[in-house]
């Protein structure tokens, strides 16, 4: 077990060994295994933003051992979907890549500016389906969060007492915020701060824009001068948020984007001290072998052999 | 045991062997046993539509026995129907083919345009009667949807610990739903990849038609050119949907209507890879003798003996 | 279904439908299925004797595959046998033939004149392996019999709740018994009474002697003349002794012995009213094919097709 | 994943993908992993035997991490211990090995002819602990053997439904065994074959002796003359006696011998049919170095490495 | 926090912080607190031996309030008592000084070779009180071993999910150890194993004499010249036994002796490197005044102002 692993679990001092067992699971599986640097692929988009949209792009994506085997063959740290996209392959996959099973689901059919996901699946589905964390995701700023945030509580609990890791997507999103105010960097470190207090393990946000929200927040940015200029300062600035950088953050990738692009802001999050990206859209949404070839080099720039 | 049970049996390799148990007794009942095709009588519309609109039409379809005999004596693979008509019958016709426990339900004395149904059953209920599965209705576009996905992410659990199939009606319905896009294709496969999402071994949709509600979803339907002109398309893109054909998808005959357009529709769904049909009020809504004519005709069709 | 499974079924009037359902199952599947009589495959005797006893004889024994195809290509009603072999092989044969999971087990490594065999089982296991009923030792006579009796209380009012249907085996054995005794018509009898008592729904017993073991009883069977001469009228006598046939009683096949001796004993319970049969050694230890022509004969035989 | 660790998954169609993850755990990890062999690292012996006569061999024993690093550095593909031992370095040593926590253990300052061991852990402890896997230790032949297997019962069905693997210990013991029996080949195949019928996923069992200590059993392997000369054909006949070789069986070392005794029985295990070794006093009771070089050699002739 | 205290607690990483701050509030009170060692004030033998034994010496004694400021004016580390003594003071100095509840005790009145304790208090009671550890007392070597270890891992179980410390006092005696055995060091060094092996956080052991109880033992000490000749040897032999001194281990001061052998043997643990001790009839059965000069000479040793 390489020294940044040990020191990363070392900030997990509360939690139980079977916890931190997951943890070091998540850590040190795949090509970036050791690094300390996580590439995780999820697919929850089936569910949130409906089959066509999601998979049609790349139709084998239908099949549900499709993303196993892309998470495998492409030395993923873990693999992460709802209850039914893991139980229509974890046997087949048994013991092949840690996998993160999503707890809430919410899907575009009734929208809403104020989204409550639905419970899908419990800490005993993740227990019987061999999965080494749960997943849960808070949207800070709907009007329904204080449900969200309970609901995450008691899942949290349990999960840690089985000695589950939790990881939390942490989306701000709500009436009182603008669209623009979702992504700013302001709110970003908000929400990867309010995923922290509540206990996660591990932290997904956005990447944030260089956009203040909050009046109030805005005027300390600008007076103290946080340096929030560039992706990679604001990297930097969410991974402080998250505890001083003791908690794992990883940043998503967002829909399919120029690969250039992409890898510039892998870049970002790499120079900033995120500690990895979790990968849908961009990875299951083309070929298989171009989806393998765009992940090693998303690999190669965290761990540094690609600049 | 054919190889086509067989190979279904294994896509439910995270069951445990009761469940898949009772998923054989689904597939080998009946006249269609073996064949991997289903054709299943439900009676839920004297709770769902009220007596009279329902056994008006055929007045021995008041009497619970009459569904039991009719299923019986068609050779459907199985019969389901709410708590009540189950427990009229169960002990008359144990053992005689296996019973859906419809554990929710929605009356029209009160009716909203995001309906919430009310859990009428438990799994206990079902294991009491004799049954092999239960059933339960979600409505994908109701503000109430996240109540529904919970309500049946905990009978879900409870049923599959204990060995019992769970069969979805995924039924989308709500107040951002136009009446047309209820049975819009991109819907009803948003519906069936929901109903998997969330566990159901068996899946149960309305027939789409070639509408596209979703913005975002039709532009993907037509700049990709997902073929989805005729019925037999469509259902395969439901299918597909349905983690590409790997969970069994059924399809709802709707109203009562002319007998030659239905067997078309039957046509398109075995053609398109379908499952099968469960089929209500044109079963049990006509005289008793054309009703079995009308299923063996429908099962003719599924076998594949009559073109 | 059958007159006669119907009569049959008509007796259980106090359990639920599942239950009764369970029943309609062991009485309708296999070759005897609907005649009212059950040849079922025991393989208990690897826990109960040792595998060396129990398989050498016919070696493709020690494979749990084997029994679950042997019971299955016999056309016998049901397989029953403990955790691990019905574990073993439940998820390859789900659906394919009622199981009865054995609950408790002794062997023979620590014996004991008054012997109290181990719960190895629980209805739950029953459930998630899709058993359709439970099966349970009692020896009367045991010094250990309340423990026993109360063990089956506990897993019979369980299994009842749940659907199952609840087979014991009545072996009388202990300390005040004679070797004799075990087997005498009077304690035979008794024994059967006592399984119905404590609510089983299908009895296994051994075939009684003539033997009359109790001071007491036996005054009476002398005095009032109660036919017990021909094994026929000890049949039908432990038949009436279990209440008067409302139960069904099988008996069971005892150490490998000659087939003519073994085909007469079948006679005499098919003339005397019994149930059927419950034949392990007698079938596994041959060779398959060796078998399924001896599991004919027997089938034959209750079926009234051979004399 | 290797073909043979495929295979040997499959023989747990019924356990959920969760316990099968961690067989597969056990199975991939180490030196070994992926050849379907096993050599395991079990220090119970302070508990056991009292920790002067485990440790003082080779003293840096005492401390709970040198058995951790040890199996750790030689390769092995799992650690067992009791609570104690597993709670002094679960933490420190989290997810660098599979774990085994060993849920029940006896001291020898109160002995008995028939022994029962104390429960001393929980399927919760393995849990938070991080275990793969929980072991248990029965005594067939023990007057207790009751007890032991009721509670080996609970333990199993709560751990099979949280996902862990479950590994006996069957040890004969017991008033009516002779010393010489315990070891007999006919009790060894026994005592496997009753781990096996109570649901064990991995049985560990002593080397069998040629002697039969079962009048009854003798019989059977003189008339059918079961090979059982050479150690290997023991070995062979035992595995055969553990589900024709369906579950995975592990032979334990015993007390400090001859490394070339050993090295030949390692042979006769892998020759026969075994799939490995748990081996406690013979590595741990010698300095490290050369404890790594003995166990790299036995895991070379498991390999086939070594002839 | 001295670096003794922290390097303690690093030996208690499977805990949780309520567990480690527990543990930390009985290392860093009182007089000795922060160096290590520990000074407990322990007044079960109201109920152990009775009361006229136990407090007729020092009349004050009686009153439960006596002890409790005993313990606070000598600055011991904690005090330690059965529920009545406890409830009977908890509120008045409430958080003045850590508590031990002792939750299971036994009395004269009913005595046994093989005695079995009486459980007399809960983890809830321990929390009520607001008590730092709960105390339990195993006999290794009575016949009633299995009980007390069983209660044990229940208590520990759950203490230790509610951030309490456990203190095992381990009394080896038994029908099958001698007088002396009970004090031997190879039993006093296995008692200590045994403790810590069921998760103990501190273990309490009587001080061991040279005298060799087990025969196996007994060549293995004499063999390897394991050195126990003093007492400091011994102790260390015992820390040693007790995961290589990562487990704190103290010693019981026994019936009232002469201050220079007594002072003596604290010499001895101190130097042997055990943890402290635990001494009750020697403070409690002289006048206070004397009894605060005593321990203070005690803590002087440890502390080692006084060689």
């Amino acid at each position: 077990m390489s020294d940044r692993v040990r020191e990363i679990l070392s900030w997990y001092g509360s939690d139980n060994p079977g916890t931190r067992a997951n943890l070091a699971r998540l850590l040190t599986h795949g090509t970036l295994g050791g690094t300390g640097r996580l590439v995780i692929l999820p697919v929850d988009q089936g569910f949130e933003h409906g089959p066509a949209r999601s998979f049609a792009p790349n139709p084998p994506g239908y099949h549900p051992h499709y993303h196993f085997e892309l998470a495998i063959d492409a030395g993923c740290n873990a693999y992460a979907a709802p209850l039914g996209f893991i139980e229509a392959g974890a046997a087949e996959f048994a013991g092949r890549i840690p996998l993160i099973l999503k707890l809430n689901n919410h899907d575009l059919l009734h929208d809403d500016k104020d989204p409550l996901p639905s419970v899908t699946g419990s800490v005993r589905d993740a227990l019987r389906l061999g999965c080494a964390a749960v997943g849960y995701t808070i949207y800070p700023g709907s009007a329904h969060c204080t449900t969200m945030y309970q609901q995450l509580r008691e899942i949290s609990e349990e999960a840690k007492a089985h000695g589950l890791a939790v990881v939390v997507w942490s989306y701000p999103r709500g009436s009182q915020l603008s669209k623009e105010g979702e992504t700013g960097v302001d709110v970003v470190a908000y929400a990867a701060q309010i995923a922290c207090q509540l206990g996660a393990h591990v932290v997904k946000v956005k990447l944030p824009t260089a956009h203040l929200e909050q009046a109030a927040a805005k005027k300390v940015y600008e007076s103290l001068q946080v340096p929030i200029k560039t992706l990679a300062e604001r990297v930097r600035h969410v991974v402080q948020s998250s505890f001083d950088g003791r908690r794992i953050v990883i940043f998503s990738g967002g829909p399919k984007s120029e690969d250039k692009v992409f890898f510039d802001e892998v870049r970002a999050i790499r120079d900033g001290g995120g500690f990895g990206s979790i990968i849908g859209r961009n990875s299951f949404q083309r070929p298989k072998a171009e989806a393998l070839k765009f992940l090693q080099t998303v690999m190669g720039i965290y761990a540094g052999e690609i600049p």
